[in-house]
């Protein structure tokens, strides 16, 4: 089953049909670095444009793990042989163009390549180190997409631009399964306290409080309504809520203590 | 005028209000690499706790031209200075916890830390290359943050993590929508209560409930981290901390009254 049903139970755009294509790299470190980024974010179809410098152990050595990666990129002459049978593709560019095209940041891109049918074969185009893709290069992607960042310094290099575009493809994805998280991000292991049990909770502090002389009598509801918008705003849980009364009755014992 | 009011007019959190923290990282390579992703998305505040190699000349030739980010950058003893001055603290976690915290995913903690009020120190921390961060470190953490990755190969070095982090802090500020809302839907009338304050807090609560005998000595930890958790999700205000401080003294006081 497709990454894609299973994430969404609908067809579309799997990880593995989306390449990513370096062109003309001319550090072997940047493919293997691009290779990690890639297979982190579950995409496994890397392929490389007259790399300079290709096979290399530098690539293998900061792949760190992403072997499968590498020995599955496919090594092509030119670009036009890479996007052959891709339906649509979109190209990595920092540069404003004298040419106006489409252009989308990141997370547009994402949502396209999402909308786009399944089956079919997507590629995303990352140009040199130093000058990145050409015109001509540029002229053959439906969208660019850039990457947004500081204008006085937008030097990411390769690996971490593949990093961030796979990131969002990756977000895309694991957005579109139906959310069973709770309110905190994580399946909590303690049913959440019920009003009756806080309301317990609350009587006893502010009894405490006044046992202990902490209570200011001329301003006693300030203080209550402080502590109690305090701490139902954390919405407690079972145990959270009795960890608290359990306090409370220590304090009571303490103080009377001998 | 800050970037936020550049963006959309507007004041909020600004991405030099937020500090890059790096808890005892073993290659300077990775905190090089870290400087540069944080420059090239705007951000310029780096801490770095008990560093094991630095300064490095390797730290500077991976920043590649983000040299000053790493001129300013801070190194400190310990993670409780690193943060002190913080109001909101989140942590990198790659692997789920035994104890359940709230955790956000990378965009749901942009969201956050935009919504958190102007003037206040965010600080995002990341952990060592192997092993992240430990429990004790995570339960410092109002949130976790988790980045989405392939649950066959998650491994994402500290740098591409900070590049993805950093990545959503600047789209969030990109995308800004004029936000007049605090986190809590209203404008609050206190500030957040800072780190140091929190912690000052933390301390106090648990000597306090080991002197009435509550704390159960073979498994102080989970209590306390439960306690924590609870504060922590309500994000206190300065003045609800202080409450919660002044009854701790007053108990204190009670319980040595004669």
């Amino acid at each position: 089953m497709s990454q894609s049903q299973d994430a969404a139970g609908e067809t579309g755009i799997r990880l593995d049909d989306i390449k990513v294509v370096l062109v003309h790299t001319s550090h072997p470190g940047n493919i293997g670095a691009a290779a990690r980024a890639m297979k982190t974010m579950g995409l496994t179809r890397l392929v490389l444009v007259s790399p300079k410098d290709y096979p290399s152990g530098e690539a293998f050595a900061l792949s760190s793990g992403a072997h499968d990666v590498l020995d599955r990129a496919e090594v092509v002459e030119d670009i036009d042989t890479a996007i052959a049978d891709c339906t649509l593709v979109v190209g990595a560019s920092a540069r404003l163009r004298s040419l106006p095209w489409p252009l989308l940041n990141p997370r547009e891109m994402a949502d396209k390549v999402a909308a786009h049918p399944a089956g079919s074969t997507v590629a995303l185009l990352f140009g040199r180190e130093r000058s990145g893709l050409t015109n001509d290069e540029l002229a053959k992607c439906h969208y660019h997409v850039n990457i947004p960042s500081n204008p006085d310094y937008s030097s990411l290099n390769v690996a971490q631009a593949v990093q961030v575009l796979c990131y969002e493809l990756r977000m895309r994805q694991e957005l579109a399964v139906p959310q069973t998280r709770t309110d905190w991000g994580v399946e909590w292991d303690q049913p959440p306290a019920r009003a009756e049990q806080l309301e317990g909770l609350f009587e006893h502090w502010e009894k405490t409080l006044v046992e202990i002389d902490f209570l200011d009598p001329t301003n006693p509801r300030t203080l209550i309504s402080k502590l109690r918008r305090l701490i139902l705003r954390a919405q407690p849980d079972e145990v959270e809520a009795n960890i608290l009364r359990g306090m409370l009755t220590q304090v009571d014992k303490s103080i009377r203590k001998p």
